[in-house]
């Protein structure tokens, strides 16, 4: 029995995308951190950090949902896992790929287009985030106009990962034309039926104080 | 054969580790951004990124240096690699929780405490990695204070994957006596004589000249 612990709003819906594609039942807790609840002595049991998502099957207790939904794709197996070794760390090399290049910035992106109070956003802020975007947007552009998925030729899991770290895209209304191949790719992948728990994501984040504070929440 | 695509200033020195670990050969490009070689187009083909570390296994060709080290465990074995997909899942688990939690704030600290020229540093600023930092650190430290090891109690790529995100601790004289098992882990871990790499590494970082300049680097 699988239970995902978090609530749609947070980046479990990441994980339920991917248990959707995989018509995998699961039990699903809507844990929260607004109300406390991801830091009861019983979910700290299941993820130390205190954050969702986190995942149970049976004895297996994971974190970060990424790593989950490589996990929950090679254990169902299907055209949404690696089909050999080559192909598991090429996806794996792609999900890493967009945490370390895309996640932040567009995340600083995100904030200064729409997360953010309308009085407290920065134009040379969302300047900067799309600068440093441009280059790891430029490189799945390209990818993208010579391959239709991001690895083997199909849906897969890399697809789903990287699309789901890109939610924040339509959300903040980040517009995609100069990469017109990503663009196409982005929009196809978070209209099919599975991913549709993202649409539901709605939230502010309040700009910090001080500039130290905004070296903080981004880091 | 494999071609490991990196100086050994860079994060390739991640890349090197494993493979002295595994006792596998393999041919060494010392490709460096200073000199300009990550963006020769001969090497933009293997990275489109134009990045280090890249490695080349025959016809597959990765980037991601901790992806790379998943890929090198699983295909080479032993006790480094996963046994079984529960494993795979927590090794992949913890490594993308270093590259989400710990990689950004601890680079922010090594640079206020080292890597920044000594008038440019902010005690505020390292103050506030730190702080960012003793979450993480302090899951760690509960857990190595329950297991031997961070995935069944062996060294596994899971702990050299943490581990080489974590040579900055020395390389930056921080101080994690507050975490004493993580303290005692890290040190181990370093002192193995395949990781010895890390130790010549040696560099400095020119504070940006504004506040958007220090976001733009962090995130």
């Amino acid at each position: 029995m699988i239970t995902l612990y978090g609530s749609m709003h947070s980046r479990a819906n990441r994980c339920a995308w991917m248990l959707k594609e995989l018509n995998v039942d699961f039990h699903h807790e809507p844990t929260n951190f607004l109300d406390g609840s991801t830091h009861n002595p019983e979910f700290l049991q299941l993820n130390p950090n205190g954050r969702v998502p986190a995942l149970m099957d049976d004895d297996l207790k994971l974190f970060e949902s990424l790593a989950i939904n490589l996990y929950l794709a090679k254990k169902f197996g299907g055209p949404l896992s690696p089909a050999d070794m080559g192909e598991d760390a090429l996806m794996t090399q792609w999900t890493l790929w967009a945490v370390t290049e895309i996640e932040k910035p567009l995340l600083l992106a995100a904030a200064n287009n729409v997360l953010f109070d309308e009085s407290s956003r920065s134009q040379d802020e969302f300047a900067i985030a799309l600068q440093k975007l441009s280059r790891p947007w430029g490189v799945l552009d390209k990818h993208l106009s010579q391959h239709s998925h991001i690895v083997g030729n199909r849906f897969s899991v890399a697809d789903l990962n990287i699309a789901s770290v890109m939610t924040l895209v339509p959300i903040a209304a980040i517009d995609l034309s100069p990469w017109p191949a990503l663009d196409k790719w982005l929009k196809v992948s978070l209209e099919r039926p599975a991913a549709s728990d993202w649409k539901h994501v709605s939230f502010r984040i309040p700009r910090p104080a001080t500039q130290l504070g905004m070296l903080s929440m981004f880091i």
